[in-house]
């Protein structure tokens, strides 16, 4: 204790960087941004992606309707602004938590392209992985695992994705699986070999 | 790949829960909420706990005005609402980053105890750690490391916190740590201190 600790509490010490908190957890900070129709299987998908990786000991965190809609965005309607910042806060979510070196994953079915693009630019080229997790709309309509397919064709939902809203796919993602034609574990097995191949997975 | 896979797609397997986060981690995921007028060492006993926690391989990150106000925060403004949006949006991401297993240190003057308490609230009690920082307000005008006393004082900042706004101290902080007292290493130690005897630092 000196008088200097009161006039000068400014600290002289070094910050913890995004890079000595990847060399911690020996791996990136990256978004895996997963997007398409509701029923395609993006959580079923980046549910397994997490698993597979935090039994790697690889520190990640999945983002999704449960944590994210009755927490940080719970005073957000489905106006198309509403939507629009609801994504946006996800992407920004999403930022933070890749730079505290987690690898996010994020599983929201974001139908615009402006506002993925936004969070792209948000969370900076080489962090953002987008995935589109594809299925054709019958199949989708066919799993309907929330009912929400039939409330929608019954006009009980209205502004419904794919049926009375559009669904704007990704123009160049980084990876394309098709829950058509592959089960949930191999197209999770996909993602980590992307993740392998391209670096994200050492630090 | 069966007829199986396109008409089921829910996934089956284990989700990854918190606990298994902090396992990993090797610690628990807790928010250390800094509370205090601007110069009294918010920033800088919590960067200080950042790097002494870093440095002993716990995963932390340190939420505060550089990394919200220009992204998640950036369509907030001044008014009692916007402040008050503000601190619930840094509280909601304070719980997301606690539940992802990170020692989550949060360095905001938060001035309202309403909006403290509700932080709690959302966070859980166990995981919510308030900390008072405090000194003397004139030992925060003489410090006035950004300039902003001087500037509250020749009326170019209004609702000022100490000038022309009010600070609401926490009733039963967890910690109060004293700025014109000690110096920003021995309140820093403090908190580790704490952590290490209430067993955060264990998983």
């Amino acid at each position: 204790m000196s008088s200097n600790s009161a006039t000068n509490i400014t600290w002289h010490g070094h910050q913890v960087s995004r890079a000595e908190r990847e060399r911690l957890n020996g791996h990136r900070g990256v978004v895996l941004w997963f997007t398409g129709l509701s029923g395609a299987g993006k959580s079923s998908v980046a549910n397994a992606v997490d698993g597979l990786l935090h039994a790697r000991g690889v520190h990640t965190y999945l983002l999704d309707g449960d944590n994210v809609r009755h927490g940080l965005n719970n005073n957000l309607g489905f106006s198309a602004a509403d939507r629009s910042e609801n994504i946006r806060r996800i992407g920004e979510v999403a930022r933070l938590m890749a730079d505290a070196g987690l690898v996010t994953l994020s599983a929201f079915i974001s139908p615009y392209r402006a506002d993925r693009d936004r969070v792209r630019s948000i969370v900076g080229d080489g962090g953002f992985v987008e995935i589109l997790v594809q299925a054709s709309l019958e199949t989708c309509e066919a799993r309907d695992p929330k009912g929400l397919y039939r409330k929608a064709r019954a006009g009980e939902i209205k502004d419904f994705t794919g049926i009375d809203a559009p669904y704007e796919p990704p123009l160049a993602p980084e990876l394309v699986l098709d829950s058509d034609l592959r089960d949930v574990a191999t197209l999770a097995a996909e993602v980590v070999t992307f993740l392998e191949r391209n670096g994200y997975l050492a630090a």
